[in-house]
């Protein structure tokens, strides 16, 4: 089973990223899978074309993008990516789009195909906390899930797609508000390859 | 130099404290100190009396008890003892004083001698996040970090003493209300390395 | 122009809804719109048959439903709703779904379609927090929108239909957790005014 | 019955102090007593200075002080003041110390002499959120607080002194980040009242 593993790079005047840093220490061969790990821009279409060009190219099972939600305490599971894109700050290139529709042949939203409650429960099995969220935002990171979704809608139907949202990491947290949740990014790590284990064993799931 | 350590055990249907695991695991000659560990119930009055016969037997240089404040999400160094203890929930051997004074003859409050900031701000610079606490609580960690401030005032004036409070473990949140920060074990046990740095430097700064 | 004003009533424990006790207090011509209020069950299906029972016989321009989202801060104004209930506490007749697709031929998700940011910026034109929310849960709330939205896409076309979270009263908190935010109900009813303002003056803006 | 009955003025970029707002709110004669009310400037001494200057000439039974607490959700009840101040932000005239004691012939902090408890208590009963708070802060609120606890303790030893932090006002928070919470100031002035009704029946609970 081949699953190709995205996360961002920094953004938001952060010097690391704790998703790519996380991305980087999961195991080639977690879950008994090939991981083909793939770092994307924090740019709003950019990072989406990047993502689906390497799924045309590589072909995978399952694709899993990983993204920063800072100020989220635990792992959040992503169940459905929407057709629309708001930025309150500037991406990797400077833009901000106001509320804009992603796909103009696209539905309102599309559901994660990759089981999003089975995925949090497992991850907590293991220690550490995650959940199932119902919104990924309007920044880059819906962005891909919605088009990575949309994509796999019309042309690789048997692709399961999912996203994970992951907490700062302590060093990102200091010197920020007091109160501001973090993850041990050996935490966060450990936390994709409980997934992928979900994703190898019964990606049907759902 | 010669420092006691304490960390209390799990308490409030916990079945870790991440404060004694973290204790458990700082080198016991971190910082070139002799450090001395010492388990502490959590238990008011117990608690207190255990950790001042403690130091009259080793007679330390400082101490530095640590406890679980579970909500916060980064390390707390505390920087006052109040003369007052109040339980919403019973300690681990049933009591829960509804408004109580600790010492009669002791002041409403004293400072910790240990510098709070400059642990804080040294915790910091090592990346996991930490700040200077202006409140213990009523629980059982006040009463032993007032108990103790108030013994040395009286019979240990070169003692220095001081107190910090530390998240939740990862595992201890699974399953708890969504939200609730956390923080590996590991990291703790840094951050209690770096603080034993600073006592160890200028411990008599403030 | 007519608009169907709708609250649940009290569920999970609580004697009142502020939902409810706010749509009471809006002004039967608030917006100079003729308002049609109606109570809904928090009850999954039954809740949203109700509703567009309603809808089918009073045909408004707009529908307006507002429950309560305990632990929000401010008023929200739901973006979406998807095709998904799951319960974690049981509803007012004991049904507590473990994850069900509400409408066997409908879309994953469907966009409200009165103006969410357009009514969040006029509340908070007016000194009351609101915001956008992307979110509306998978519990009766969402149950009622998903429902309603689907309904109008496929009957009524021409009807705006949309959503609006508001935090516990006062009252509510008291006993609760420490921190658990909430609003004065007067605000909330006069926030709900401010979005009937929204809707009679641009309710087709987006 | 006399009460002296302070609030602060706005700062931190504020146009508003809520406290103020809510002070200037109370009836004159809440609780049956004679209330006397004083703005005070958020200023590190001078404050707390105006405050003594104030008891000295009207020689009050009571005093309470009102301050804002931007990110509490409730009413907070002061239980104690500590000798210690430390500014992030500046005060209204430029000032701020970086860790300072307050009166060098003074404890390390004094417990307030109202009953904190109490009043939480009867604030709560009428439906409103407060709880009691163990710690003033550092800043102006902290300041004057211990500054008159302290001169009580060594000139005005019948005078009953306290301090209540409120939230912030609907208004404040609007353009914050999202989820602070916030305060009908009717709510708050009520909270006001019925603090004084505890200090006039029973301010010497304690």
């Amino acid at each position: 089973m081949r699953i190709l593993l995205t996360g961002f790079d920094p953004f938001g005047g952060e010097t690391i990223n704790p998703a790519y840093e996380a991305v980087q220490m999961v195991s080639d061969s977690a879950g008994g899978a090939d991981i083909v790990k793939l770092e994307v821009p924090t740019v709003f279409r950019k990072g989406a074309a990047m993502v689906i060009e390497k799924l045309r190219e590589i072909n995978p099972d399952a694709v899993l993008s990983v993204g920063q939600a800072g100020g989220r305490a635990g792992i959040t599971v992503e169940f459905v990516g929407i057709n629309y894109i708001e930025a309150r700050h500037p991406d990797n290139e400077g833009q901000a789009p106001d509320g804009e529709i992603i796909a103009a042949d696209g539905e309102d939203a599309y559901f994660a195909t990759l089981p999003a409650r089975e995925i949090a429960e497992h991850i907590n099995a293991h220690g550490i906390p995650a959940s199932v969220s119902y919104s990924a935002g309007t920044y880059v990171c819906n962005d891909v899930l919605y088009s990575v979704l949309h994509y796999a809608r019309h042309h690789a139907p048997a692709l399961k797609a999912g996203f994970i949202h992951v907490p700062f990491a302590p060093e990102q947290v200091v010197g920020k508000r007091e109160g501001l949740p973090s993850m041990h990014i050996g935490d966060i790590a450990k936390a994709l390859e409980y997934a992928i284990e979900v994703i190898v064993c019964c990606g049907d799931g759902r």
